[in-house]
């Protein structure tokens, strides 16, 4: 996805609210936002969103001095989805048709973020997501594409989120790769997650070796562009894969919730729409 | 008001939204948006919010070489206001109260703001408005000082809300001084438009001096500090006045309506809120 002048302005929010995140000592956050603001005229246009977005939270992380100040959040979501994975698991088996329940739990996964919601409500709202309908379903291609599919590269996004991933692989029925950032980035999912998922027991992980929110694929490993180029199906999750890799050439099925207005308008769906395209 | 951090990050989404409105030209805004981004690190937290706003689209004015880019605007939404004056003064010579009818239809009027809305939605919403209840109600102080006072300063904020002034200030039946700014900036209310919704034949009109979308005190000229420091009763109209008076020794009444979520936070209101403080 280009660059829209909306994600420019809204890198100072982002920095404001991964700052606050972060510190509560306001000095470096009014630092912080100094130092974003100085970045803002080198942001080249043709760069992608989650490019950008990398540069700035990985200055977050070096003024806080803290390589990953998201680690306590990431596992407190792993738990809390995890918690939930059986009611999900039931809901999807039990409903018309597994594995379209199983996408929409991949992307309602997504909604395990920063919140600080309590299990029981967590569970309803994601089973609510898992009810909406797609405002874009290529789920017939999808299905002809995995039947087809000798393995398959998935690209993980949060680590919360991959609880719900797990769900979806162990429906796919295929040898899966499933590609996790190569350093912590925001609440994004590394090795470690992959593995207190225990998606290291149902798919081979492999680190992208991407340092931003968003499968950047200049920033990507030797094996991670291997593995990609040569995969039958790609499935992406979320919006900062979906960001970075939009103007791919490559097939590549993006599963995601449009939660900003500005990639639901790239895309042409609503805000908080689901989308399998 | 103090700065806080969140109005630091606001600055970039007003520099877009001020950018947009000014000029379709993406690559003016990119610029403005460099720019805005380089002023960042030298915005002192002692400030209040509007002295940077004042930078920030004096800036915007100089980038696009027009020093009014919402004269336009401006004037369609004193059209628009003049065309429901009649029925919102009706409404509220027809109320239980006229007085606290108007003092709600002058803080009601501020949402004619840059909305494209029908005339007749907008009469709609502010019947809506002004059938709110007050989260802050001083009226009955509002009411003491007013019997008392020889002369009331009266600072106006946006341009079309200024027809709903004058609704309030011919209920007043006292002498007025109405401030407006000293130049164009935003849509606020300035000596040109303020005659042509009739102000000057129910007040009299002075410039603040004022450059910034707030009443700051350092900007102001001899003759308003004079009046300011001499008034009897002084009543404030919008946010950007609050943000820059709200910490002044004199007392003052400020009427607004909460649409931004800090100041709400600093009143200790809620969003929309509507306040006579």
């Amino acid at each position: 996805m280009k660059m829209y002048l909306d994600c420019i302005a809204c890198i100072m929010n982002q920095a404001l609210r991964a700052g606050r995140f972060a510190t509560d000592d306001e000095i470096i956050i009014r630092q912080l936002l100094s130092d974003v603001g100085m970045m803002i005229k080198d942001i080249p246009m043709e760069a992608s969103p989650p490019e950008i977005g990398g540069i700035v939270y990985r200055r977050i992380n070096s003024i806080i001095s803290n390589n990953d100040p998201y680690m306590d959040i990431k596992d407190a979501n792993i738990k809390k989805a995890l918690s939930i994975y059986d009611d999900i698991a039931d809901f999807v088996d039990n409903s018309e048709s597994p594995l379209l329940y199983a996408v929409k739990a991949a992307i309602a996964g997504n909604i395990i973020d920063f919140g600080v919601n309590k299990p029981f409500d967590i569970e309803k709202d994601i089973i609510n997501v898992i009810k909406m309908d797609f405002a874009v379903n290529h789920f017939e291609a999808f299905k002809s594409q995995l039947d087809k599919a000798e393995y398959i590269l998935y690209i993980g996004d949060n680590a919360g989120e991959g609880v719900f991933d797990r769900i979806l692989i162990e429906r796919l029925g295929k040898r899966v790769i499933y590609a996790v950032r190569g350093i912590p980035i925001i609440n994004d999912i590394t090795l470690r997650e992959a593995k207190m998922i225990g998606l290291n027991d149902i798919a081979q992980i492999v680190s992208s070796g991407v340092r931003s929110p968003g499968l950047i694929m200049s920033e990507a490993n030797e094996e991670f562009v291997s593995i990609f180029d040569s995969a039958d199906m790609i499935i992406s999750k979320g919006q900062g894969n979906y960001e970075a890799l939009s103007d791919n050439k490559k097939d590549i099925f993006f599963l995601l919730r449009a939660k900003c207005g500005i990639i639901a308008r790239d895309i042409g769906v609503n805000e908080g729409d689901i989308v399998l395209l």
